[in-house]
């Protein structure tokens, strides 16, 4: 199989190792996203490629994910060295996409369409919670996610990563102007805010809802806080005084979708 | 305040530098503990720390926590070249305390005297894993950790770091040999495992309670799972096929002491 798979030109090369920058990202509307589980999700989903590369010496662990693949999109093998140009793995499975960004569609439609649970996080800055938090609301049913300004980019490749593919099974909106849209959010879902001073125990939710949450050091401001139905705050606290944000996160979408939603 | 903080001498340093290295750790002791957060909860532990290295530059960062310090533990300055040969923060709070380990306590003696609910781990191999389990474990009231064979070092700086300082408020007990220890452990506890197939729903348990996990990528062995009393799955399954181990852990932990344990 690999003597069929073109190797890489070096033009072409230059151009995806710069995807590791956002201002390449953007401007080339590409993104990549590595790992044998993730690009399944992405040959899952209608999300486009451009390409498909690969790494000779792992094709144990791509190759039959290659297989159902190779016939859509075109494919390169990499050099060692070159591979390293684009990935982020420590210990790498072999397999990157360079993959097409949509167009978002505008919140408003996305709304009013979504049929369940949104996830809206504020000024949140770290790649790897990012694509934890994607990760988790896509194990519970969320249709998508509303990203605020001055948040990290969400086609960091460390937040692909850690989202495991949920990238490409959620809608995401960036730039979210968040206080602008809340009027609109609180008359189409029930909007609960994390708040480790003065929530209640989360509780399961019938109705649709909105979780925001804020940054892992900073939480939500109260200009956002004051405007939710419901604060909530998981109980506990021991010896360590906070629980971290991808964790509180989980354990309030679990307790939301418990309603049998 | 600054001047009156000696400079570390090359031979400190180059003995701490060595603390990365797990297999220096053993064999001096000795660990190291980062951040203000961290070394927070150090001190209101009855664990003994040798140093406490501070950068002098992110004084207005630890200098409170390094007040109620100073006269407990022997503190030394560094410069910022010095500081990135021990420090493993990407923006760091200038604060290390190199910590002197204990002697682990036995087993035996452990489960019998824990009047709470406690983590079994085996095989963890990431280091901010570990940690993220430590730190949920110590929110919600669990008493200790035992980590099997080939599990990563919890003293790894990652580890710590992650736990926020919950290494300090739990008992964890390393090298155990779980197949060997559980039927003692299922008289004394009920014995929970997480089981991604074949798993029902977390439950509110009101009995002291045992939450054996294994590793993110195996899982826990049939010779493990075969012995638990309940096998837990968490309902959902969207988009991405799985959920991270720390959060599906966080989610089981405060179902556990949700009976009001």
């Amino acid at each position: 199989m690999l003597s069929n798979i073109p190797r890489v030109s070096q033009n072409r090369l230059k151009r995806w190792a710069k995807l590791l920058d956002a201002k390449f990202r953007r401007a080339e509307g590409l993104f990549l996203a590595e790992g044998v589980k993730v690009v399944e999700e992405l040959l899952k989903s209608d999300r486009q490629a451009e390409a498909l590369l690969v790494l000779p010496e792992k094709i144990s662990v791509w190759e039959k994910i290659f297989r159902e693949a190779k016939n859509k999109v075109p494919a390169y093998q990499l050099t060692s060295p070159e591979w390293k140009k684009l990935s982020r793995d420590r210990e790498p499975e072999g397999i990157i996409a360079v993959v097409k960004a949509e167009k978002e569609s505008s919140a408003s439609s996305f709304l009013q369409s979504s049929g369940s649970h949104i996830l809206i996080l504020h000024e949140i800055n770290n790649p790897g919670n990012l694509g934890a938090l994607i990760r988790s609301a896509c194990w519970f049913g969320f249709s998508g996610i509303l990203l605020s300004g001055n948040s990290v980019d969400w086609t960091n490749p460390k937040a692909v990563r850690a989202s495991m593919g949920g990238v490409f099974s959620l809608r995401i909106l960036t730039n979210i102007d968040i206080a602008a849209l809340l009027p609109e959010i609180r008359r189409e879902y029930i909007l609960v805010g994390s708040d480790p001073h003065r929530g209640v125990p989360p509780r399961a939710l019938t109705k649709k809802a909105a979780l925001l949450l804020g940054s892992e050091s900073h939480g939500l401001p109260d200009y956002l806080l004051g405007e939710v139905h419901e604060r909530w705050r998981i109980p506990g606290g021991g010896g360590a005084e906070s629980l971290s944000l991808p964790q509180a996160a989980a354990i309030m979408m679990y307790r939301m979708v418990d309603g049998g939603w």
